[in-house]
């Protein structure tokens, strides 16, 4: 059986790689893709990997019935069209803001006014990771923010198996690519201004710490630098853990998380090139790199922790939350591995 | 059917790259993968793109039997070895420039003495879109040269379909990504010398021109720069006619030549941001653009095509081949799409 | 005895640069730096570097009175705002296109109705390596196209040094980087879609041929591509002469031409890691490199030019041709040598 | 008065930017450069940015005599060569890990067993926003570890000022450029490998800590971040007050201490592209910029600084120790601004 699906927004960066996956999909059908500002040019016009598909960006107007939607609109853009939206399809997967938090007072304190907030409890924030039970049968999905993402993977297991109680303290250190800031562009994003930076974009107050509070009960400290690089995201967390922790510690933390888990590969030292998490060894992946490193001389545990951001940090983890919500294999669509070497991904 | 598969010289980039692609292959099965200097090691130890994978490389003195082995050797090497390659194996493709060329002569202007000249005119180049008939059941196979590959792809239509005659002057100025080195590096394969570079680094007389003279009967002019990315080739042909060309003409020939090809991809002027061939549109995929302009003030006709340097460079054309040579679906294993946006590649 | 200079479009790329190198300048003083958008700012605020000075951009309506005024505005804004900068300033060096031709024909047939055609024939072409003697005591200098900059430096002494006639077929094959596109942006320079191309961005038809044909004398066929560097832009001319051309015959031009320049470094074979011209090599700085090799295989020449097309192919010329026009020494100002090992200027 | 000036160790990265500083300097004339590899080669063979140069590579045995040596060699190879340098010299500046620690003990701690440690307590760290006084007049100064500059420079105003005490927890995750690697290359450096990287190269551990502890008198916890650029180290520091700090104390106590010192930059907040330091902005120069955020929700101050690791974390440091220990002007030979718009460093 195959499910058809759409995509609204498919003229942005996380749109094209919704429709990129979907065009792959073995149990997906690509039934429609929206686009104001490209409406009936051809989605290869503006996704130049996907010139072989003769599909045309429709009117966001003219929605299409399918089993499966996928809004990669901006934020805001879908608790407003929420009701077209699940009227056109009894599975929506939302890649925005807006329904990825619990309450009406988390929203408002991170964002501004929800329009819709009985939904807010309704949703299921897409990760399987944290959240697969609740997935299967969901019929509105909330794909959490790259950044969050990142981190909630890195630190999770010390939370599910003992390492941290929750008053411990924990820096965040992220660094990402130039696409989290879409294809808008500005002067900030021109490639003169954003080559070779090391950035402090989000020096405090990155909305994504109300996703990781949510989840892992936490306040984490929380800074965002733009590097050179389009897509991924890497986050460094400098935890200072109660007592005293040990290797076979967290091996058995992060192996008894994660070892059945088909995206999320551990990395924690050994020889060769690339010993811990790395971007760049995941870009165009679903995968998550999770790895850690110990610093008994200041009671440290550095955990490291790579994704792409389009991917498992958004438009894969949309696809793999549906596959889940659908009963489908979790994998299926997402199945490439990256590529060794290549450059800034 | 399954066909088993083994990579000699799995730990270098080709080798990695075939690695790659025949673990996701539907037909192959990953038999052996030998590297010296890696002997016992994980696969993806030296490549994390396969981490997943339990493989290890073997000693490449004992080479398993397979239906097909790749060679991902160093020039020079498989002409030693093409006796125990060809006992292992009924099909064998080779990757290096040992067997590229038809004749001792040739391949005597060109390179230094070959111990094996009696297979050249037995073995078969391994571009499909120019030689697919004589690679059905072919049992020793020599995939191109990169650059020649790209050049062959953009030029061999004005040649079959007669816009040129053979005596046209022919420049053809190429860009390539750093993996062309391989990857022993050297100071100037070194981030701090090779970033950012604008680098003559084949002024005249490169190796490839050998083969795009076989194959297209005509001298070219041949440059080639190291430019910043990792993967990638893009040959631009300036190519003078003798009498008066139109786009009409163009698209006929290049229609006609390519119309069917699943690997070549017609790009040619349109709106948007990819009007012309480029190679970050094709990084990891074993597609070639393919594009042109007329100049009709300097009556010249200027020709843009643009590869992976490792897929349709390489490895992927390898794969391509035995597809072709085994009667597989052509495209099998080398379906990737390619990722939009993505850095340098 | 000191000069005082304003630059009309500080905000911009070129303008910044010019307030850099004049902020930096041993006989001028900075009197003035204009821009409408960011009237009433810093210069620092927009340009990182200059973070040191108080001077802040004023409107461009309220000119100063100064010695030499420096206009980096957009292409047709300084042919309308002529008169007020001659009432401004005794020494006007323009950097826009608009008076870098000689007559009102070329100028229509490569750009759109010049307003004050009265004055190409009046202005002084800024390059002192072609132009030096007009330059002295010149009251309206044109600065020239940096991608003309770069070629005519490459093949002007096979012209004045006789070894070519003018009748030669001349491929140039230019790779640029993205301050090119100035600070303006847009959806082709953003950093995702900028970042790793190699984009053929003006296959046909660059207006800098316009300024090669006035200077060489010749046609050239001209091509020029997009790269991933910010600064930059090198020129490879691939050149057929007539007859034989010895290694001997170019020392000899080259040589010959430039042995007295202050800012062209020949830069032809020998060993390491830095044989050719590179714009690595050169950014920042004034200088170009200059470099050729010999493919007798293909009776053809090869020249290499490389400049950072801010300085030597913008600001730097500028600036140099107003040392020229006033008399002072001629690298005042210009002295920086450049950085290794340096990333993608 | 001038001051003849050699550097040991001229073909490195370090040396070639001592000899780009010296060559420039207006109070130093170069009299010396050594190179073992390099030996009898001219120094624009190495360094392309020194082709106008005449001078050539000479033996490492054969010191001349000279006021001022600087020592560009690796760790451990001056504390070797210290008699001969000394002989050769009056002033000698160490630009290796070899005299910066003040205690045998402090030593054998982070390094390997030191052979002259009666010189530890002798020579004078080069920072002179740290050690000014002490510099006038010193004989043997050592240059700082870029990490731990870019480190100590960030916070030193908290300290001196009273905002820390000493036992708060601080978090110092540092990103740094290519050429920190130095010269020599291998896999992990090599430009397929390396570049888009953003790899956790020394998560723990890093021996720049001790340089800091020295000099604040606290441990940090360290990590230090591969990231794509060639120059430039950035540290973020994410530090946790006893109690409440204000905008106020922070503006005072970092113009307190930096208000005079000609190369450091405050940077915080402000509109632009530009709000934070960012080593791109002082790539070339011998600039620190410094900043600082307050995230009041998680008690904790963001400080950020950023250097150019070649200059200020190098070479640039070296020279400014020696200005002040001859008694020059502090900024003479360092006067260069930097570049904008500039790409990858």
């Amino acid at each position: 059986m195959t499910y058809s699906a759409s995509v609204v927004g498919g003229s942005g960066f996380t749109g094209g790689e919704l429709l990129r996956i979907l065009d792959g999909h073995p149990e997906f059908e690509l039934a429609q893709a929206t686009s104001r500002s490209k409406e009936n040019k051809t989605v290869g016009h503006q996704h130049p990997n996907l010139r072989h598909s003769d599909l045309r960006f429709s009117s966001p107007e003219d929605l299409e019935s399918v089993d499966v939607l996928f809004a990669a609109t901006p934020h805001g853009v879908s608790m407003e069209q929420i009701d077209q939206f699940q009227d056109a399809a009894g599975t929506v997967v939302d890649l925005s803001a807006d329904f990825r938090l619990d309450t009406e007072a988390q929203y408002d304190e991170w964002y501004d006014g929800h329009t819709r907030p009985e939904l807010l409890e309704q949703s299921e924030y897409a990760l399987p990771e944290l959240n697969r039970d609740n997935l299967a049968g969901a019929d509105l999905i909330a794909s959490g923010g790259c950044n969050a993402t990142a981190t909630i993977l890195g630190l999770l297991p010390l939370f599910e198996h003992g390492v941290l109680g929750g008053d411990e303290q924990i820096v965040v250190d992220v660094k990402v690519g130039s696409s989290e800031g879409g294809a808008g562009g500005g002067e900030a994003s021109s490639h003169p201004e954003r080559s070779g930076v090391v950035r402090p974009y989000a020096p405090t107050g990155h909305r994504h710490e109300a996703e990781i509070q949510q989840f892992l009960g936490v306040d984490v400290s929380f800074t965002v630098h733009a590097v050179d690089m389009v897509r991924g995201a890497s986050a460094t967390c400098h935890v200072f853990p109660d007592g005293p922790v040990s290797k076979g510690d967290l091996w058995g933390a992060y192996r008894g998380q994660y070892e059945d888990e088909p995206f999320v590969e551990l990395v924690a030292g050994g020889g060769g090139v690339y010993r811990y998490p790395e971007p760049k060894a995941v870009a165009g992946t679903n995968k998550a790199e999770v790895g850690f490193e110990l610093d008994p001389a200041n009671k440290r545990l550095v955990v490291f922790s790579a994704i792409d951001n389009m991917m498992k940090g958004s438009a894969g983890q949309a696809v793999h939350a549906a596959n889940v919500a659908l009963g489908l294999e979790e994998t299926a669509g997402l199945e490439f591995q990256g590529l060794h070497p290549v450059g800034a991904p």
